[in-house]
């Protein structure tokens, strides 16, 4: 017995997403529902991977259901595929299972030819209408179907409205119409080697063909690839009768949000057109009115569109995207789905929800996209800052940015290679530009509204966006915008601001982000739930004030090196580094350690009652000298020098020690080489250098009554011996300051950072020694790998992911088959040995939505990541409790229910 | 209560090594057994380790029980310590626990001041005798205890003998030694700013501090840290009564081997020395009489030696090393223990004993220390060859060697940094030497005989060595060397043969070595033992062949791009890398194919009937090019070509393009890069080419008859999807070449190295396309540890195994504790997946004892080693098998006892 594969819209429901696609189950339920829905029968995403594994096209078992499913459908419509007289008109659509919007095939006004398109016409009593609706069809199916590029049929259209003195479409007669719908068969022809089908069923197989088909184009993969969809979902087919918004001024069609899903308002949002259809809408083509001003247009499909998107909002328990049109002041809803937001709407409308009673604080928080939400924390122009504003554009996407105006997204991508910060500028966007709006800093468009293609990609990366600013006068070839009587070229500095609509010539300083409200709400709830503890990475006071402000709870890391770069420190480093003798080395760091000193006091001060944890120094020694290279240029440059001076002479030596130096240091593989707490051992004395400034720092603060909590990290051990020795020379400096200082109370805890592959497997040793592990995940991915991320990137990684060999960027998140099984390793064994033993992650992948998961059911006790990824991180860390509960790890804690490696 | 610390040696027996030291248990073993060996006692081990601990010298209640055990000592000898009437005179001398010959430091004449000289004199009737010992205890008291300079007392000796026109010390008269123990005074007062000490309690209680303290001297921690030995064990201290072998012409003392330790012969073999102490021998300061004359100068002594050799080796049931000492034609036993041997002999003796019925065949396995068990594959000189020989010496330890002449153990360290191969040439070595023996390719003595330092050090190290060359009048300070009119000069080549005791001038072809009867012998009851296979690693027939005539049971390794570097193949391997487009590059490797399909049947023919696993390219493309600096300096010289001709000119064309090519593929950690199965994944038709190659072959060589064992195996994976996607490219090859060969059978394995943690950590998944694991145990340590070789040796890895940081070199002796955990989880869950997984280890580990152990207990299958470790080998496989019975990997291959790491 065959599987059913076509579902009539009344035969399915939501919780079919699976089979029938987003699209389609949607249809289904509100078609349940009791919605006024078009009829028509959607095609399971079966039926799609059936196709791709056949070689023949659709099979006949396929072509036979899905006929019968049409037979059904021209029943219920009273109209019939192909009749002359009373033609059914249906929409060909993908729907895939998560959705992609825009980066699939559609088909509208299906049925047409020649012989019912006079039917249509007949009926409508509009020619004008009907000629419209079979040109759009043959430009669709030209370019769906038989693969001809868009720009042809365009060109027709410009050469057809210039010879008929029309400026715009709707000014073209049905005579033009007609003219226009022979030139297109022509180009068919011409291009496609074939006709353009009058057999309206060999339209409907090739159409269904076609948008299976397009689940493999270029846009799609990258969007799956970009968004983490499987590759191996498919798409279903949705076949719907047509209805039209486009029969004259008592028609029309739109888009609303059932709240603003830039501002979580709870209000009606969205657009529409008169006489037009949905696609005029969604490509932005057109400049739509806001749905306000239909409760003057069509007062009573107002009232019905609000009742409508309450039903449907109370349905689905959340903010709906609603698709519908008007036909003869008949309401019709095309699609409904959960509205994409930003995240400062997704908050408001998530703690609004809660508020009104419709879902608890769990699901609240299981709503939020822990991805998105760093949004909410884009910054915005400085108020106080003087603004020259070129033009006011629809604040499409909040967020403010500044960079140099690229007018393609090849060039926008090609500066972005280069480093430079680029805004993308273009008339509208369409899917082909994708890869220009992902390396931009922001996207401006002359033509489109709130949910033109450019507005909503951009709101789902975060991304600043100004849409509809109509006085640009963008002349891509020429590489250049006017505005009035000001132009601007490409590569000039612009700043927009997606908040206020407005675009600025030149770079206008911006203001950091705040808290919403909402925000603090939700993250109140989300510390109530949460069991993993959140800090932040911080190498200065200011950022640790910031991690602060958004939730730390304390600093996961430190890294004081940071501090050596310092451009006062620097020269001193290098002295240090270069010295001959212990004598000279000595004074170097003698010179450092009240620089140190302060910087550490100033943690400690921002921190008070919080734990600090610094990391020793880390990076080998090279990296804070010159490049072999710069030295030998400098060396040539005195060798020039006619009559030196002594001057030069002392230069020439210093010069000619640090070359030596650099060579003496250079490394095959640095990363594997003489660093972290290697450094520590082979030179003692720039960590006691280091521990003498933490805790005389430590006991400075303690006397003025801050509470230090400290926590001193020794990057890079690897088997136990390294941090049994670093410890004692630590434990041994706090002794001596702490004599020094007159006993000020000297508590501290000595860690490691768990980055080695060695130092996971050996965790239980390890632990020993360690009163906290801290997972570099950075590191440890590295070596796991075996992969050098400065080399992977460019070299083979960017293939592997483009072939789908790895899914996801390893450094983006955690790999929780391999370098995951290190942690769980380390955090079971090390406990095993010491129950106490704190164990957190610094590294990026601490505020990865993904990798706190994993964090959590290990078990580790707290994230660390960037000040601005916080929240994201509370986010996140609450999902993980309400997903799964208390971790694991209280259960590790018991060294019995250990789980082993093999024992020899 | 107190633990006993003194023992006298009745009290003790040979198993109380730990408490007693090697040298006192012995001792013990043997006045229990009734032998004549003088009476004494041993203070323990753990007395020494108190001391280290304490710190104000001896203990008082260590002093009082040393001071029990002496009074019972003078008791039984009937004489007193300090009697000036009837002194005791008695040695002091260490005794580790694992042997560590001439390591520390030893005293003897102890007893002896102004006073007892007289009363031994009187006792002796024998003054001059009396002033000897008293001289000989000045001198070695003012060494060992006060820490004088040896050649401070050397210079007195000889400017008193020229005074007196003595030549040797034997001419030196009572009178003579008189006038030398008041220098010898003046000279420890002068040098130590106190007198030696007159009381002689006073001396023994320094002479043990000493002893003691020589634990830690630097040569005996070199030693150490060279055979593994733990820094806390501590040495015991044995207090003897002396006997005198120089009280006259009946007197005398030696050192025999109850087997020869060169030959493994069952003949008594040593030296010995009339009137003299057994200083005189081991020193070598003269040069002793075989022991063979002892018959004719001593035949009645002769015959009790022969009797006690044997009762000591029936009852150690092994070859052993005695020191007898003759005074007034009694036989003392001083010391016996297992004789030190070289390979060849312990071969000998181990077969010999076990056909004697000694011991059992896996006794005589045990026995064999694998380690030196590649000596017996030590080259020898071509007998056909011209050898122009400068000088005959003692044959004392086997195998030939040619190097340039160093006169001292610096130079010859030096000379060896700088890639220069030495022969190390003294008058005679001393524990000074050590380093530079380390670094000789062969030894050279003009003095001291088989048993002096240079032989037993040199055997010890398997390099050859020729001893007592008399001839040869060596001057250190002119850095050269004199054999009657002739002159060598430091730098000079030499050759010498350790096994005729021949010294040659120049560099002479050498032969290479051949198995004895007995190893063969022995390697067959290894083989019937063992169950770990073992293969060798081998890059062309030739190595090939010398594998399996070594007992290689496949080729575990064979590495392609060693036939990549071949002078014909780089520049073809150049140009494919260079490459500008894929015409190009498919030219090149079209040019290669034919190459790699020739050294393949090679490899197949040597093999015929055993596994070749042949490993795809490994390293970076860019190992194969130019270095940067070659080609800019290249550039630079054609720059300054004035009239640049064609040929200059496409020079300097290709030139840039390798530079762009070299540029582009640098990388900031190459370790971490694009290599291995990356670089076939991003440049898959370098992998096809080899696999069509390796196919190709295959296929003419079964054509021919040839069994074909085919193993393909894929380098560096890391994650399942690499191996997956070329395990179906090569499969693809396979059926390609089939098809082209008309159908010859191709069967063929694909597996991979697991080197990546990663790989090891998702053995489980990976093992889904693997046939077999080979676990490249060098880059798995380097990923492991986080060690770049390359970095870690010059920069921290000697810092750390000097600071004792790593007990052993992770690169030489496989860390179980991390590294070895990974390949025990790689081996369970590979083999739970696909239980008929083929697992094993190629990489120096292979090669090594203890690595091979490990092996054995996670049941790998097979290891693979150079050809010449292959016995070694076979051996430890043999051990292991003993030691530990059938591997665990037997039970691991049901996947349900597979231990597991945690799950989330």
């Amino acid at each position: 017995m065959s599987v059913k594969q076509v579902f009539d819209f009344h035969e399915g429901n939501a919780s079919m997403k699976s089979v029938l696609g987003g699209k389609g189950a949607h249809l289904a339920e509100m078609t349940r529902a009791g919605l006024q829905v078009p009829p028509g029968f959607t095609i399971s995403t079966a039926a799609c991977l059936s196709y791709f594994q056949g070689n023949e096209g659709l099979s006949e078992e396929l072509w036979q259901e899905t006929q019968s499913a049409l037979r059904r459908l021209e029943e219920r419509k009273g109209q019939k595929l192909g009749n002359a007289d009373n033609p059914l008109l249906v929409s060909v659509r993908s729907g895939s299972v998560t959705s992609m919007p825009g980066m699939m095939d559609t088909l509208l006004n299906l049925g047409l030819n020649d012989e019912t398109v006079q039917g249509l016409a007949r009926q409508t009593g509009n020619a004008r209408f009907a000629y419209d609706c079979y040109r759009r069809l043959l430009q669709m199916f030209g370019e769906v179907v038989l693969g001809i590029e868009g720009f042809r049929f365009e060109k027709i259209l410009s050469r057809v409205k210039s010879a008929r003195g029309a400026e715009t479409d709707q000014q073209l007669s049905a005579d033009g119409l007609c003219e226009l719908i022979e030139e297109y068969k022509g180009c068919i022809v011409a291009r496609a080697g074939r006709p353009f089908p009058e057999d309206v069923h060999e339209q409907l197989r090739l159409a269904i063909q076609a948008v299976f088909s397009s689940w493999h184009n270029p846009r799609a993969k990258f969007y799956r690839q970009l968004n983490r969809i499987p590759d191996d979902q498919g798409t279903a087919v949705n076949i719907q009768s047509m209805v039209f918004g486009n029969l004259g001024s008592d028609c029309g069609t739109g888009v609303v949000f059932t709240r603003n899903p830039s501002t979580g308002e709870k209000d009606l949002y969205g657009e529409y057109l008169i006489d037009a259809q949905g696609e005029d809408v969604v490509a932005g083509s057109r400049t739509p009115q806001p749905v306000a001003s239909l409760r003057n247009d069509m007062p009573d499909t107002y009232e019905e569109l609000l009742r409508v998107a309450k039903r449907l909002e109370n349905h689905y328990r959340d903010m709906q995207d609603i698709e519908f049109t008007v036909e003869k002041g008949k309401l019709y809803i095309l699609q409904t789905r959960n509205g994409k937001r930003n995240a400062q709407a997704a908050v408001k409308i998530a703690v609004d929800l809660v508020k009104e009673g419709v879902i608890a604080k769990e699901e609240a928080l299981q709503r939020i996209e822990a991805s998105h939400l760093d949004q909410l924390l884009h910054r915005g122009i400085d108020e106080s800052a003087v603004a020259d504003v070129l033009a006011t554009g629809l604040p499409a996407s909040p967020g403010a940015a500044s960079g140099r105006a690229a007018f393609d997204a090849d060039t926008a991508a090609r500066w972005s290679r280069d480093g430079i910060k680029v805004l993308l500028v273009r008339p509208e966007t369409t899917p082909e530009d994708i890869h220009g709006v992902l390396v931009s800093e922001g996207v401006v468009t002359s033509r489109g509204g709130m949910t033109s293609h450019a507005a909503v990609v951009a709101r789902g990366m975060g991304k600043p966006c100004v849409c509809g600013c109509e006085s640009l006068d963008i002349d891509e070839e020429r590489g250049q915008m006017t505005v009035g009587s000001r132009t601007v070229k490409e590569g000039d500095l612009l700043t927009i601001d997606g908040a206020s609509g407005r675009v600025i010539v030149g770079e206008v300083p911006l203001r950091e982000p705040k808290m919403t409200e909402q925000l603090s709400e939700l993250l109140g709830w989300a510390d109530a739930i949460r069991t993993l503890e959140v800090r932040a990475n911080a190498d200065n006071p200011d950022d640790a004030r910031t991690g602060r402000q958004f939730g730390a709870q304390g600093i996961g890391l430190c890294r004081t090196e940071h501090m050596f770069f310092a451009p006062d420190r620097l020269p001193v480093v290098q002295r240090m580094i270069v010295a001959d003798d212990d004598a000279e080395r000595n004074k170097a760091l003698a010179q450092l350690l009240p620089m140190q000193q302060s910087d550490f006091e100033g943690m400690f001060e921002q921190m008070n009652g919080l734990p600090v944890t610094i990391r020793l120094l880390d990076p080998p020694l090279h990296e804070f000298l010159p490049q072999e290279k710069e030295l030998l240029k400098r060396l040539e440059e005195l060798a020039d020098t006619v009559e030196p001076g002594e001057a030069e002479k002392a230069e020439k030596k210093a010069i000619e020690a640090t070359l030596r130096k650099v060579r003496s240091l250079a490394e095959v593989n640095p990363m594997l080489g003489l660093r972290g707490c290697r450094l520590g051992l082979v030179h003692p004395e720039i960590y006691d250098m280091q521990a003498e400034a933490i805790f005389r720092a430590a006991s400075r603060c303690r006397e003025r009554g801050i509470s230090v909590e400290l926590e001193i990290m020794v990057p890079l051990v690897g088997h136990v011996n390294e941090l049994e020795i670093l410890r004692n020379r630590i434990d041994h400096a706090a002794r001596r300051v702490k004599e020094e200082e007159g006993g000020i109370d000297a508590a501290y805890k000595v860690g490691t950072m768990i980055e080695v592959p060695r130092a996971a497997l050996t965790a239980g040793q390890i632990a020993r020694h360690a009163d906290f592990f801290s997972f570099g995940t950075n590191d440890l991915t590295q070596m796991t790998y075996g992969y050098s991320r400065d080399d992977a990137e460019g070299k083979f990684l960017t293939h592997y992911l483009d072939h789908k060999l790895l899914q996801v960027n390893p450094f983006q998140s955690l790999d929780t088959d391999g370098v995951g099984k290190l942690i769980e390793w380390g955090v079971s064994s090390g406990r095993a040995e010491k129950p106490e033993l704190k164990t957190g992650i610094c590294g990026e992948h601490g505020g990865d939505k993904e990798s706190i998961f994993f964090c959590h059911r290990v078990g580790l006790n707290y994230v660390s990541c960037s000040p601005f990824r916080l929240p994201m991180a509370r986010i996140a860390a609450a999902q993980a409790a309400i997903a799964y509960g208390r971790p694991q790890g209280d259960a590790a804690k018991s060294s019995s229910s250990v789980s082993s490696l093999p024992a020899v």
